[in-house]
């Protein structure tokens, strides 16, 4: 298989930042208000972002990356603010999240969500749910009420609900169902029916004696790389605590009751707190085809691998290795998705009479689609960096990958 | 954390096999007919089996073994033999999975299974599924399904189905819908009727001013350990090929639409041949807790485990570091689980002149819960043993270990 990499395009550190002149919006969740402020990086999928509308998903991403860093510098832990990014991204109709997610064969809208925290390491997520505007709300809620210990009798609370249930549960939790029909948009709809038609034209095509194996052998996918766009975030707030989410409307024309990645456990999202065996924070959130994110369980090994020293060999290690050649999808002719990571630690370039301390953030998106897109922003940056990242012209995807990143170190005044 | 454990029991080595007696009961499905056979270990869940039910436990877990061998001495493959196993798991009354599932909170049957082939790592499963007498066959028709390459218009098949969709998915296929009043038995409708009186009685207690406060102290877990028998089973074919399965009508009294481990990739079962790698074929099943298990990835962190040289160490190992000590599960009280674990290597005792080729397969259980029903058989004996595995008297599930095990030899004929 050729591989084709190019290597990191390492942005600029961020300024430094001291966190004191943050203005708090929203009371303060952090037990530690000298600790709020962090870093988030989104992204609107792994597929295919079409130069016409470059405009439209880079400004979806710019909008995720403020709300969470308007949630950072209220006070707000990691998890709360990777959550608000990904409501952004959800709500914006151009994703395939939420609001304008793909119809599946029926013509309805399904979708798939998960949270991660990693200081707590509980987890939600919600498959194949409709009528709920934003699911990762309920993924979110999950993982809240999970923290909260058993249920009345001893029952253990659940960490992952799918369907009608998961529907019921979310109202009777105080989260407004929205009827199907606002949720699709003009866009899903006339993608639907372009959908159905080349479905209905490829099954007449495959008439006859044959029918079944010329079904089978038709490789071509035209679903289009366009309708993996699975939204995400990762987000390290002050203290070092992260999280990641992933929110997805699934594959379209998919059959009604599939579930994806992104409501995986492993697959969608990943975060975890460093700790004595694991010196480095890291979450990550996947996106692109996700019967190959779930056979892989890339999140989880993505995040494993970014343990080793070097941020980036390892993240194009892992993309190569546990993916495009993965012997779980040896037989796959075309590999397709993308991660975003963040990986952090307590740098201790600061003197110490300086009263300061630090993380370092290393931050990278890989993906083997077409495109990428995706954004990032500290809590001390005035807006949002975003970038459609691209593989070469002339290379395929499924069988090559992009690969960049940048650094940024975050401040904080210690007493 | 007290941890008690008390040491393997090894079962003495099977006889040496050949294949040249095995009869053929349906067409082979096996390419080289001389290496029909193989080794099932089957469970009938981690939970506490009453001594008065033992007989029954016990007699499921025989046929479910010889359901295997027939498949396997037929000269079927180890995902078949195993799919065969499942069904009988299913079809007793007195196993928490398919028939006689516990009933959920709407006093409804949600079914959640997988399986996962070794050979082609494909892996199929579905969730909260109602009125599918096997659920284990939906999933073992995902998988195959999946198997044959992309459906009509290059859309990937899925590999995860859930709910009302998996259902309809499952009788398109061929695969016919059982009413859901014929799934409960009067030992699950009487144990529903049960559970909601006390769930009913504990919510009364907690009114007033503190009522949610006092919900949550409640640690009580009036579920009890016999509510978490999810049925598994984990084969070896003579070509060496393994495949491990799962299957779990869920915890009682469980909120309508949520998803347990039997249902998740990497937490409910795991298979994979060896390769260059890793030199042993490896298969596990879990049951117990569907939270705890899931949160661990149970069976995939028991499959890596078994790498190591010694299976014994390997597997209490894991269960202790990545099982009850696991920081993703440092807030539970009592972390309940169990795991069937098979791995195999060709063995080269015999000299190249008879013409035998052999494996080498080691087997184990091991769980948290105060028992586990296990059986197992190979194609050469004439019958399973079975065994009800438990705690020593006086100690804790959740704090503590049985691992318990033994070691085959399969040979064959070489041509």
């Amino acid at each position: 298989m050729e591989s084709l990499i190019y290597s990191a395009d390492k942005q600029q550190p961020s300024s430094p930042l001291t966190n004191t002149r943050s203005k708090k919006k929203e009371p303060s969740k952090n037990p530690n208000p000298k600790l709020a402020g962090g870093f988030v990086l989104v992204h609107a999928g792994a597929g295919y972002h079409s130069e016409s509308k470059a405009k439209e998903y880079k400004l979806v991403c710019k909008r995720a990356c403020q709300r969470a860093v308007d949630q950072l510098k209220a006070g707000a832990l990691a998890v709360e603010a990777v959550a608000a990014a990904l409501i952004e991204l959800e709500d914006s109709p151009f994703t395939n999240a939420g609001m304008g997610s793909n119809l599946n064969l029926s013509g309805e809208i399904e979708c798939d969500a998960s949270i991660m925290d990693g200081k707590s390491l509980h987890y939600g997520a919600v498959g194949a749910i409709s009528g709920i505007k934003n699911p990762v709300l309920v993924a979110n809620r999950l993982l809240s009420e999970a923290q909260r210990g058993k249920l009345s009798a001893g029952r253990i609370p659940p960490c992952f609900l799918v369907g009608r249930g998961a529907r019921e549960w979310a109202v009777s939790h105080g989260i407004s169902p929205c009827p199907s029909e606002k949720m699709a948009t003009k866009f899903s709809l006339s993608a639907y029916k372009r959908n159905k038609r080349k479905m209905e034209l490829a099954e007449k095509m495959d008439t006859g004696h044959n029918q079944r194996k010329k079904r089978r052998q038709s490789n071509e996918n035209e679903n289009g790389a366009g309708c993996l766009d699975t939204v995400g975030a990762v987000v390290v707030d002050l203290e070092g605590n992260v999280a990641a989410a992933v929110s997805s409307g699934g594959l379209a024309m998919k059959h009604p009751g599939r579930v994806g990645q992104a409501a995986h456990y492993g697959c969608g999202c990943w975060a975890e707190n460093g700790c004595n065996m694991n010196p480095y924070s890291t979450a990550v959130s996947t996106s692109g085809c996700g019967e190959h994110l779930i056979r892989t369980m890339l999140a989880r090994e993505c995040s494993a691998a970014m343990q080793s020293e070097d941020a980036h060999n390892a993240l194009l290690e892992a993309m190569q290795n546990k993916f495009i050649s993965s012997p779980f999808l040896a037989n796959e002719d075309r590999v397709l998705g993308g991660v975003i990571v963040l990986r952090c630690c307590r740098c201790l370039e600061a003197p110490p009479s300086q009263n300061l301390q630090g993380l370092l953030v290393e931050f990278l998106w890989s993906h083997t689609t077409e495109s990428m897109c995706v954004g990032y922003m500290s809590a001390q940056d005035s807006k949002a960096k975003t970038h459609i990242s691209r593989l070469p012209p002339g290379t395929r995807p499924g069988q090559c990958l992009a690969i960049e990143g940048g650094v940024c170190r975050l401040m904080s005044v210690v007493e």
